[in-house]
């Protein structure tokens, strides 16, 4: 038996199970109660890392966030221009991707009238949109879009595209699978990027 | 003092209260007895219309779907192929439409999880497609679009922007003041119809 507890390497697994049982039971039946069965501790150990269900699920998000963001940052080590390639690695193609889609939703529904998740949310996103103008000034620098194109805009609509395509594939998966996701999102940034 | 109760009126007043309340406390916080008191009425009469939150919070999403349809149905007696103008009246520009953006948000969050939930989320989706895709077979007959066009992948473009602003919205109001939000939801149909 190792002599210390790993903590942070526990709270993420925990974390991961804690998103498992956001997609098998919901947000509303979440507890951490139900969740210390369902990772096999005690109550106590969980709630040593999680004081209660909201630092459980702001903690499950953005645990949810990081994932997301290595794998997007894998794709612009490879190539810094790759603006497609980006939002594709957020599609929800894939069972790991659709589990942190459905808790992104979850955590939206708990941040109507939440003050403190909205904020969270609202920072979260306009991390996302800079991220895209980054991607989208580089594509100008390398002139594959027009220098003086408006830049937040065009922003504005690559994340309108992959927020609106969750909400769809998320709801209706047997109607999504990856080849149309893909096709539909090229299709969005070839229009989209027509005007830049 | 009236002889009979119009209970269907006051099961829609009710649930106004509850859109209401999803706004301020949030869903999680929003329980019968807590409706009950911001309605005025006992327990006994809100249990008597919602025997529990999910029943609750069920027909609050459908009354906020009904006004949305009603006022996409007003565009469409005057306009019958007036794309932009249904998407712009489910726009969240106004306090009345953010409110019913958050109870979707809410129950979104909700249906993760829940299948029935899930279901009617999904049922909702598809009819939204469906009107769409009628509008855009008129717009056909009318020459205003290609009769060819793909019809399917075009409503699932639109009820992506729509979905996806309605998100950016949603957590960065200042953000968007109206004329934001319709600039952007032009720029989008025009890209969009641009390939029909």
């Amino acid at each position: 038996m190792p002599r210390y507890v790993d903590h942070d390497a526990r709270r993420r697994e925990v974390a991961d199970i804690a998103a498992k049982l956001i997609a098998q039971v919901g947000v509303e039946r979440l507890t951490v109660r139900e969740l210390a069965k369902a990772a096999g501790y005690s109550t106590a150990i969980v709630s040593h890392y999680f004081s209660d269900k909201r630092q459980l699920l702001l903690f499950t998000y953005r645990e949810a966030a990081l994932n997301a963001q290595a794998r997007v940052n894998e794709v612009l080590e490879n190539s810094p221009e790759d603006l497609e390639g980006c939002l594709g690695a957020l599609l929800p193609c894939n069972e790991e991707r659709r589990r942190e889609w459905h808790v992104w939703f979850a955590f939206w529904g708990m941040a109507i009238g939440d003050p403190e998740f909205a904020e969270e949310q609202r920072r979260r996103m306009r991390g996302s949109l800079k991220l895209i103008q980054t991607v989208l000034e580089r594509m100008a620098k390398k002139g594959l879009i027009a220098g003086d194109a408006d830049f937040e805009l065009l922003a504005s609509q690559f994340l309108t595209v992959l927020n609106g395509m969750a909400v769809q594939v998320g709801f209706d998966p047997d109607d999504w699978p990856e080849a149309r996701q893909r096709k539909m999102l090229k299709r969005a940034v070839d229009q989209i990027l027509r005007d830049a």
